[in-house]
């Protein structure tokens, strides 16, 4: 015997609070696909008449199966629910389901909204009313009800009574400030499900700013809610919201959960989960979580010898759960003295299917053992793993050898007085058959601002002729690019990390390693190269 | 009545297991002063033996007020523990505590370890009476203590028994996989206190793959736990420890906790929470995450419109505690009333007492925005954050004047045909009278490997001739350096900060900025020189 528990998803209203997010109405219809696909019941667009971009979202909606929600306010003090513009504007969305949001904190009607407790009442009852009379499926957020709760138990209780009795199909307890913990929201849920509104018609909505947002959310599942609110990758003001990434396959995989409850998630649709989180960054242009629960390349990432040796007998011993449930992969980074299989598994993930008999096998550990010593790191330098890897099964062809570099930054004044800086590079290459090129390349800073540094300097005269190879790097683009001090042997080096990127939506990364800033950050580009040229020379 | 809750941080052990982290020793030594102001009861610094870096550390230990904790595992089968070198290794690092971890999941002691249950029992009782009998306190990790008892309870309450009886001071729940969910961890810690241990002698370790390792740690408390293990920053293996960053300011802060509890972090060291966030990252070179509860750079960022305009009439309508209370600062966009008590704080923080009411203050607060909107940053860049307010003030003499610089890196085959690179500098300053002097220096990358790049060539370079200055920076020296690339208005920039120190023991920080990463590297060095130059001349 299972209830049903209700996905809500607002990563389109509440996640555009997160600082730094502001989608585009065609990001908006995008993000709204990949909900679509992992199953969520509602869909919360945003709030039409608010801003341009949620009213052109909802002007042309998406063809989603989940139910499309429109997020408003209750009518303002002094007109009916029918006169009230602000109101209108929502409902003229045309949305299936209307979600409004009204006080239920005592001290907040009466300091924000300056109204009565009774008027307030009224409000909420009039707005609910005029929602269901025009034919919507009505959600009430009750904005601040656990301080409200806390402040005026029973003011608290009427207003979501008042929401219920008037025809809201959900009433929504939310943690607007995200300051109550899980305790005291399972206590505060117990004793809304047993005075005021069934568990069924009850939601909740929390947020992370103590980092309990999931926490506080299963609590509230416990004590009898069954809508639950939250977005993709935990987005939303402040901390965020509680984060449907991590409620999901919770709610599917662990106990008691997945025996008490279902949802509208299939096992399929979880096993797209961390591309659905992926997509999202994707679309933002964010910087993925590492450590993001179920989904993050750490998720299951063994560092620890011992748990990597275990985790080689049987996963079960260090992994709560099977990451391929969640199209997650388990990691064992290569810096832990791994072993061969560890190395077999690697290796299949970037794409080379070898036996664990296979003489290049010890060769390629031996290689690895001996350049992180010198101060290279394999976890994310994926690129040159493979490239490493490729070389000692004799897989990589010499595209190119560079016969010298020259790299010249300088900082003078003009003629007009002005200080500029100045990078210039030389970079010569021999081609395979003997054929040399010698090309340059200067950049001045006050003329181009981005990256007007000796790296890109290098990068520039670099990609500027490399003979028959020339037209396959021309899409080729540097993305990112990481410095930081490390040990190499005895002495202190820097490691440079750069990812690149091409027209085809490739990124990949690769490593160099050296005394020298400069010297590092050429080795690592001319993995890049490398690397990309392995691809589209059609090599492997 | 409250009682007292002990925090035991394991940052520089298991946090070293997070992908992509490793401390050198120096930095380890750096984390643990962080530690140590914060006010943590136990520091637990790794694994003496398994590594040369832990080894190092506790060889020569950071002197701080917590206790001392080495980590390491119960003994061997087939010995005594009096004759196990692992552990001998972990007591010769001469720690007050001594943390073991050992087994309590039958599964595990059959499979993993290979003995039968009642060897275990012996195991643990062997080894914990061993630390005790050598003086030293013991902490006992119950590794995978949760899914030990689901799978056997009284086996697992068994071995926790014996370790108590054995004299552990501390049983520590380990929640190794991180699968289980705050209200079983509150329901087993109550079954283990009724049965097995006091609460008096229990801690509670719980790692963050279902998103709850902060509500579960709090579960563990509210059911009698007096032990919270944890990490700074939430760092550790997959999605990291249960994050002390985010327990220390609920535990403090929030109802019931802050009337019921009472920990070693003073309201004072509470005020250093965010920095010390920060600090960690710094040394780390991680981005800090911007919606980390209390301490992230969001955590108090009012976006939506609504809340922004409650705020400014009352900040306690959407936000849950007050945010300088950590360290941190509200952000409302659109309505920075950037606090000018915040900068009076941060100047006394820098030697420099200035009243609330001094004119410069607001020259200075304007010049920060200015300078955060290039992609300058201030949180540990505390010299060059100095050197902008004394500029403000006409605090800072003229030492000199950079009029050029040029720098050449070149990767050549030298006559014998191997691969050099070398890099060389010029430099040309003017110094106040007029006085105008060019250095040079060279450095080739086969003779010298340390620092061969082009940033310590210009180092070089400008330090071989100050005038009259050049016998006060002849004892600094360039101990560590950041690079990342951030915005600057709308283009990337890179961002570098040097660390300097000198013969007197000082360490400063300063900051550059520019789409050069050679630019940026000089202009921190020439702030790094000015700061100690204020210093060494008695300007300040």
């Amino acid at each position: 015997m299972t209830d049903r528990l209700y996905l809500y998803d607002t990563t389109l209203r509440d996640g555009q609070q997160t600082q730094g997010v502001q989608f585009s109405t065609q990001e908006k219809l995008r993000v709204a696909e990949v909900l679509d696909s992992l199953g969520v019941d509602y869909i919360e667009g945003g709030w039409p008449g608010a801003n341009p971009t949620d009213s052109e979202f909802f002007d042309s909606p998406p063809r989603v199966r989940a139910t499309l929600a429109a997020f408003g306010m209750t009518k303002r003090a002094g007109r009916s629910a029918a006169n009230d513009d602000v109101l209108a504007a929502v409902l003229n969305a045309g949305t299936e389901a209307v979600c409004i949001v009204g006080k239920t904190h005592d001290f907040h009607v009466t300091t924000a909204l300056g109204i009565t407790l009774e008027e307030n009442l009224e409000t909420i009852r009039d707005s609910v009313a005029h929602l269901v009379a025009q034919g919507r499926e009505a959600l009430f957020d009750a904005e601040h009800f656990f301080d409200g709760w806390r402040a005026n138990r029973d003011y608290a209780l009427a207003c979501i009574r008042a929401a219920h009795a008037a025809g809201a199909r959900w009433v929504v307890l939310c943690d607007t400030n995200g300051g109550t913990l899980p305790e005291e929201i399972g206590a505060i849920v117990a004793d809304v499900v047993a005075q005021a509104v069934p568990g069924e018609a009850l939601g909740i909505h929390t947020h992370d700013d103590t980092g309990t947002a999931v926490a506080g959310t299963l609590a509230a599942v416990a004590a009898g809610a069954r809508q639950i609110q939250g977005t993709l990758n935990g987005l939303g003001e402040r901390c965020g919201n509680a984060n449907l990434t991590t409620l999901i396959p919770t709610l599917l995989l662990k106990e008691p959960w997945a025996s008490r409850y279902e949802t509208g998630v299939t096992r399929e649709a979880l096993g797209g989960l961390r591309r659905a989180s992926r997509l999202l960054d994707d679309i933002l242009n964010r910087v993925p979580l590492k450590q993001a629960p179920y989904v993050g390349a750490s998720a299951f990432a063994h560092k620890a010898g011992l748990h990597a040796s275990a985790i080689a007998k049987d996963p079960s011993t260090y992994e709560h759960v099977d990451p391929s449930v969640v199209g997650n992969a388990r990691i064992v980074p290569m810096s832990n003295q791994a072993g061969r299989s560890n190395l077999v598994q690697r290796l299949s993930e970037a794409g080379i299917a070898v036996p664990k008999d296979h003489p290049a096998l010890p060769r390629i550990l031996d290689r690895i053992k001996e350049k992180e010593a010198l101060g290279y790191a394999y976890d994310t330098a994926q690129a040159s793993f493979e490239l490493l890897a490729r070389a000692e099964m004799g897989d990589v062809p010499d595209f190119f050898d560079v016969e010298r570099y020259r790299v010249i930054t300088e900082r003078r004044r003009n003629a007009r007085g002005e200080l500029v800086v100045e990078s210039e590079a030389v970079v010569t290459v021999t081609l395979p058959g003997g054929g040399k090129r010698t090309s340059f390349f200067k950049n001045e800073h006050e003329h181009d601002l981005q990256d007007a540094g000796p790296v890109n300097a290098l990068w520039q005269a670099l990609k500027s002729d490399l003979g028959p190879h020339q037209a396959l790097v021309e899409d080729m683009h540097l993305v990112d690019f990481k410095v930081r001090i490390t040990n190499g042997g005895t002495e202190a080096v820097t490691r440079v990390i750069i990812d690149s990127a091409d027209a085809e939506g490739r990124r990949w990364a690769t490593v160099g390693v050296s005394a020298n800033i400069v010297d590092a950050s050429f080795e690592a580009l001319v993995e890049g190269v490398t690397w990309k040229l392995l691809r589209d020379t059609g090599s492997v």
